[in-house]
């Protein structure tokens, strides 16, 4: 069993920009590198980046490369990171692929912050893909559920399930 | 589905002791506490401390009151944190549990260190118990195993598939 | 000696904004405050507000008004937190002051972060003020030094030495 | 001007030992090294290591040889990090030198925890060398001092001036 990450930006993978008169974050090398370092992994996986960008920014062009992307894959098991805005609608668009466990996870907070969700969030993910069956699943808040099942809470930011 | 957390000490507890002219670390409060404040989790859960001990000090006795939790507990999946270093011989005593999903997990480093694992690993465990079906697990180094299919390597003190 | 910690924002108090659908940073209260709590400060301080800007944000009449909270605080050893962008036009501002010891500071990466450096800045900042002269002073990259002595290198983001 | 930053051990320096079957801190190398890392100093320094104990275990003959180094150093501006027990006494067997400034200083938890007071000490350290006139200081909890004019106070670690 390999594990293939895909970097699609998000808060997850934000920086703090250091270039002149500049005073914004922006997305660098995924979360995921700092995390597994930490970890000493005995799994086996590969890192690839699809694109850098915030959730609201990814078209439906970049959805349909990204589930190329999934499609070609030889990995049957993909965590994807993400932006929380819009991961229920890559989630949808990733749904026609109906042979491997997908993954979705981000964090509410950037992984470079000593109190981020990050690396709790990418674990839950890991720890879920290996044991569930095929399908496009969220991780978020603790919880593992089929994308169709949560939907984020616009007022607290948490994934919940549906009612 | 409600997950208890059961803390038995270990490095992913440790804390630092400020008495004075003490100078060593001290098992605290559960790791899991902090862990669980940075997710915002959605999950229902109950955190409950069996002990706190270094896993080398851990007694029969320790490990038969452990088993006696898990069995009367009214739930139905559990996560232990535990030291690494007798992390398989407590899986071994809780075997004899047969209608329960349970995972070992535990840390390299503390985690009130700022490059802990314990974040991670916590997440994987979480992540993992959802889905597997009832039996004993270990989740370390990012991967989860039936109990018996890992061993600790004394020299890089990762958790690895036995040959 | 008591010490009169001010706010004016820059990226050592940058947080990261929860709201829905936005993905920027903002700034928050004091990093100072988190700082010294860390610290279990003995000296006397009392920290105040007068701004959150980016410094590139600053106007003359932000300005006007720093130069007055300092020179109406009934302390005369000011740290003032700023962006560092604009500290050196601030400290010049300042320099019709001249019976008070400011010390201007500030960090390249928010205090959030893990790897920022604004602890050990402010922790200069107080340190050096304690024995100072009169006068406003800039403590950044580990340096201080009288405000027209340095300036921001807009290769490295360094404070040095002018030539 | 250039800083002789001398390591000896304490807290600030402990690390998480690896080991198999250990669970206990050891002292491990300086933790000037990473906080300056994060610092891009522009200031001069070395960074050296005379022993690395726990103060408790420092013996008369260690603290020959710290006077030792000091004295022989070309650098007349020394920050040395040290345990907390028994700083105090460090401080009065360096009081025989007369033409350098030396300042002392330490942590209450570890550098390599989150929520240490490392980075902002050696932080007020490096400020206040800076300016200070030759002789022996400590800086703690944010107060620099001549050694003779704190003391720890046994119930809550901090150094607070004698009455």
């Amino acid at each position: 069993m390999k594990i293939l990450f895909i970097q699609t930006g998000g808060t997850i993978d934000k920086d703090y920009a250091k270039v002149w008169q500049a005073y914004d974050f922006e997305i660098n090398t995924p979360a995921v590198v700092r995390i597994l370092k930490l970890a000493s992994p005995v799994i086996d996986y590969k890192i690839k980046s699809a694109f850098k960008k915030d959730s609201m920014d990814i078209t439906a062009q970049d959805r349909k490369r990204l589930v190329s992307i999934c499609q070609k894959a030889t990995e049957d098991r993909i965590v994807i990171t993400h932006g929380t805005d819009t991961m229920s609608k890559t989630a949808e668009a990733l749904s026609l692929i109906k042979d491997k466990t997908i993954v979705l996870t981000g964090a509410a907070r950037p992984e470079h912050f000593y109190d981020s969700d990050a690396a709790f969030n990418v674990g839950v993910a890991v720890g879920a893909i290996q044991s569930l069956q095929p399908g496009i699943y969220i991780a978020m808040n603790g919880l593992v559920s089929p994308w169709q099942a949560v939907k984020k809470n616009p007022d607290t930011g948490q994934f919940t399930p549906k009612a």
